[in-house]
């Protein structure tokens, strides 16, 4: 137990560990390299060891393990692909993180009501794998093949959402374990319900900070009948951005809108052998729909693009060629760390209303020319959304300041435009800061009295997403 | 305060009211008439009369009002147009009703962006005449002209969810005082944002019961360019329900679709002199979208309606005919009261997954004949949900039983099936006994809590929504 003693604030775990260990055996795990694994940080240095991580194979395992370190009070941190990206999954208190992905089972899939239940484990990518021979799809794609429960619980989007919604949208209901671990079940199968509070809006989101999802009831969707994706380069970013502003003002039902930058898309171009495009302003998008209304919507999408000075569209209607282009914007991220070969990076999250796009995103960059750091940028422009990679060198803490200071700079710019520091990555650790600016300090006592209303004890996820009062 | 010492349940609101007189003067309203006028429930005997009203005219209004009822005890009732159905405005234990109807400024229209900023007293009819020269409009119709803060307390929908969402997926921020009277505001004018607790949504659908709604952001819509009302006659009720089921499997974007059965239809051919039709299972469509998405959309309806043994499409493309035919669709309600003179009525509103409503229609239809009650069918059946209008005599304590306890069974025929006691109505008193059934102790207990939490002294419209632990 040597890292309990090194962090006085932290309650001493071995009784807790005991009960647990006589509870599951060897499905509890102790090694250092294991908890490592489950404390580290995508992204950043520093985070948080837990004292134990549990392999769960059930919510009923999820349960007896929860109401254990209740009575112990030790910390329970839930952990999925562990693709968090705002500290989410740091044992800042140590404690035990339950790990879910052996919660890996589609438990039903209703094809006559479009939606899915299935246990918090199982990944985007799986669940679309089984979905596919039914003629389904479950289109949020925040690009990591992340697990369903995590994404709930971070509120996750990523491309798709700007037409099939985030998770907020998508999620009908779920089973949670509470702090007490007590298991209960939110939402139901109709699409729509006036029933008492909305739970299930309340747990996605909360960043395992009020309970642990442990099963998810989703919608899912019919594969479009059509689909076609295109690439278009404009030799500004402005007027690119702005043409994005028209079609969604219009209300053109686009399936996904990305932007990447000259920086972005110049790295994707040397990462991913995209050597058909040049290293300008780039926005990739996506059709779904009848033949007609894909034939509709790219008419409409090309004169706008024309208005505004980008290029030919260049179509990949094959899969095969829309998996290349899809794939290299999902490397968006590796291809910028490779800008930097040794530098680490995280990611801004901004995301403003749409007609402070072009006005956000010309603030960020200039923003990040100021602090003379590398920061390629990357977008769901749809929503308003936007990334900046902000590369810096591990070795120098005053590099790392900068990135920190920048990344602070542009999260207020996103709130002072009346956006949110954060569209989809969640607040976790690394945007605390940013809370009471965002929501006001009335806002964050009520969100503070909900926490301590349902987690008494605060062994939930301690430290994240609600600053400490 | 002769109402006072009739039930000893309640706090002695003398000196609340006395307070509250000195801040308000005349806009405080303590007349018999105006009190029992905004304690009525529509539809329903009973109800429960507040000591006093108050038209609000501003947020500080309402939050010195709060903390005035704080200080002294006395419960506070957010009142909007009155139109809610389910005993939401009864003051069961007196109290102060906070009439909210003058605050009905539009205060923002962003056109880029497709929102608006709203005071809570604003209907949605007033909101819609100041949008139409500006080419947007705001889909939710839920037939009466609520005040969009009463639509949002209520998580109302109507005609047009099925393709624009509910009020859960259009609002994007609210204003809200609180238990003590402090002002807060949720969310942000990004369309989506993973920044902590999900208050907006907690918010819509509490009734009044965790805050009081004073401003509103909502998302609005481009007109679109063609809108083509059509209405289809059914032989049978069955096949009517099955071709909706097909219908919104494939994932038509049909932007309503209701259902009127035999019964309700002869209602309102004779209350509406709609004498091109007749007394059968009908339903009224309405698309939206380009003329080529929608002649598309009928071709698709049009093929499937004949699948399923359903007549002619009859169209309604000129504005003035479509407004006869969905004028008649609202007056429904009226309508099918006028099937039996003198009766009182209220309405049913399970709501299941579409896959289970031929189902459930046939179920609550066995249910009602075998309750020997007269009881029309209509339905947003796109999302699953519908309702039936139970017509009894006010003078038989008898029949009212008979008629409560279908309304019961129908309720739980939803649950069973997936689905919820109540689509869009919301709980308010009269669905009180279903919560359990519906979302089991578990659930009911953290609503408890959350609802200890932020009204610790029980002022918010007590008695509402969340049945007592």
């Amino acid at each position: 137990m040597a890292t309990a003693a090194q962090d006085p604030g932290r309650a001493e775990p071995a009784a807790a560990l005991a009960a647990l260990e006589g509870r599951f055996r060897d499905r509890l795990q102790l090694g250092q390299a294991i908890r490592e694994q489950h404390g580290a940080i995508e992204g950043m240095v520093g985070g948080g060891i837990p004292d134990a991580v549990l392999f769960a194979a059930s919510t009923e395992d999820v349960a007896a393990a929860v109401a254990l370190c209740a009575q112990h009070g030790l910390p329970v941190i839930a952990h999925g692909a562990g693709s968090s990206l705002e500290g989410q999954l740091a044992a800042v208190h140590g404690g035990l993180s339950i790990d879910l992905t052996q919660m890996n089972r589609v438990l039903e899939i209703n094809q006559g009501d479009l939606d899915v239940r299935v246990e918090a484990g199982v990944t985007r990518e799986a669940l679309n794998e089984e979905l596919r021979d039914q003629g389904l799809f479950f289109p949020l794609d925040p690009g990591a093949n992340a697990t369903l429960g995590g994404m709930a619980a971070t509120r996750a989007s990523g491309t798709n959402a700007v037409r099939y919604g985030t998770m907020r949208e998508v999620t009908l209901g779920l089973t949670v374990v509470t702090a007490t671990g007590e298991i209960i079940r939110t939402g139901t199968r109709a699409r729509k319900s006036a029933a008492g509070y909305d739970l299930t809006r309340l747990f996605v989101g909360s960043e395992g900070t009020l309970g642990i999802i442990t099963e998810l009831s989703l919608r899912v969707f019919g594969i479009p009948e059509e689909i076609a994706s295109a690439v278009v380069q404009f030799d500004e970013l402005a007027p690119a951005v702005e043409a994005v502003m028209l079609m969604m003002q219009l209300g053109l039902p686009l399936a996904r809108i990305e932007l990447l930058d000259e920086v972005q898309m110049g790295a994707c171009i040397a990462f991913s052998d995209l050597t058909e495009f040049r290293a300008a302003p780039t926005l990739f998008i996506e059709f779904h729909g009848s033949p007609a209304a894909v034939a509709e919507q790219v008419e409409t999408v090309r004169s706008m693009v024309d208005d505004f000075g980008g290029g030919d569209l260049m179509f990949a209607t094959q899969t095969e060629d829309r998996n290349r282009l899809w794939k290299a914007r999902h490397n968006a991220w590796f291809a910028a760390k490779s800008l930097r070969p040794g530098a680490e990076a995280f990611a801004t999250d901004a995301c403003v209303p749409i007609s402070r796009l072009a006005e956000a995103v010309a603030a960020a960059k200039t923003e990040a020319d100021a602090a003379g750091l590398v920061a390629p940028l990357v977008g769901h422009v749809g929503d308003g959304n936007f990334h900046m990679l902000l590369l810096f060198d591990p070795a120098s803490p005053e590099e790392e300041k900068r990135a920190h200071a920048l990344s602070d700079a542009i999260a207020r710019i996103a709130i002072g435009l009346g956006g949110t520091a954060t569209g989809e990555h969640g607040i976790g650790l690394h945007k605390l800061s940013t809370m009471e600016t965002e929501h006001g300090a009335g806002s964050l006592k009520v969100m503070a009295q909900i926490k301590q209303a349902l987690d008494p004890l605060g062994i939930l996820n301690p430290g994240k997403t609600v600053p400490s009062p």
